[in-house]
């Protein structure tokens, strides 16, 4: 019954890296807490630079300062 | 004062359907918890079917395998 | 698979309220989305008044001044 | 290590209003818990009207209501 | 209508400073964005520091290690 | 930069096992986005059996019927 939900930066994660994402988030549940793997839950957001802060600073300014 | 959310796969979810989700997320709570309406907001997720595992695959994969 | 998140405050919800909101919830979307309803989770998050806050102020203090 | 999400409508908020909230939100966890900002995430979702709901209606029907 | 959401770990947070974050961040998004103060939300989460990971470990133990 | 939440039911989930989940997640995303590790967060909820629901009923009650 376990969900687990990743954020990470909107910047060209693949479908085969979502997969990897999922199966390895998954297995990890099943391993650590001995859980059903038929009921565990994975989403992934991907999240637009302009809308992700760090540090006070949105990532699109980041990137444009650290390259 | 409640808040729900509800994500559901990004599936052609109409805004009737939403208008319907809307409506009887609110009157659930109104019901059950005895709180005024005018303070209850709903927010639905769209999520890709690329962004959403079951059971360690990808929902995509999933619709591919089972039709 | 939708998953549905009911956040309110914790202010004596009984078990029986809760099973009415995940019944309710599970049923709706089931309804409106002709989704499986086995797979389709709820969970239900209590917050305390003192870490709700609405139009700047904590519930705590809202409930105090308008009883 | 805080960590801020801030869910708006998805009504042209530009770069410049999201770059201001990260930046406030920012200072304030900073101010009030004294939290190094070096490790604090703002996150800002950008909601669809025909995905939020309030008082039991969609935004985009209330809009059309209320102008 | 908008909603924020404030993660911080459980470790001595007043009132008093969960009041100054609640009216912070609503006369930020109020400034910012030009929304009705009435209608903003904010929840504030205490995680334990045993629920917390950073760079692959506990808080707990980052706080052992680093003092 | 990735945040990763974690949600399982309370059942005594010891230290240990958090510490396993929150190695193990970010060393997946570390792996699969090639991020660095030291701004990967997870956060592990753990939510009462009372207030999560599963087809349509909690998993209080679930737990008796099925043992």
């Amino acid at each position: 019954m376990p969900y687990i939900n990743i954020k990470v930066t909107n910047e060209g994660v693949t479908p085969e890296q979502k997969a990897e994402l999922v199966a390895g988030a998954t297995n990890l549940v099943q391993q650590v807490l001995d859980k059903d793997p038929s009921t565990i839950f994975v989403i992934i957001d991907e999240v637009d630079t302009d809308n992700w802060g760090i540090a006070g600073r949105l990532v699109t300014e980041r990137r444009k300062a650290y390259g």
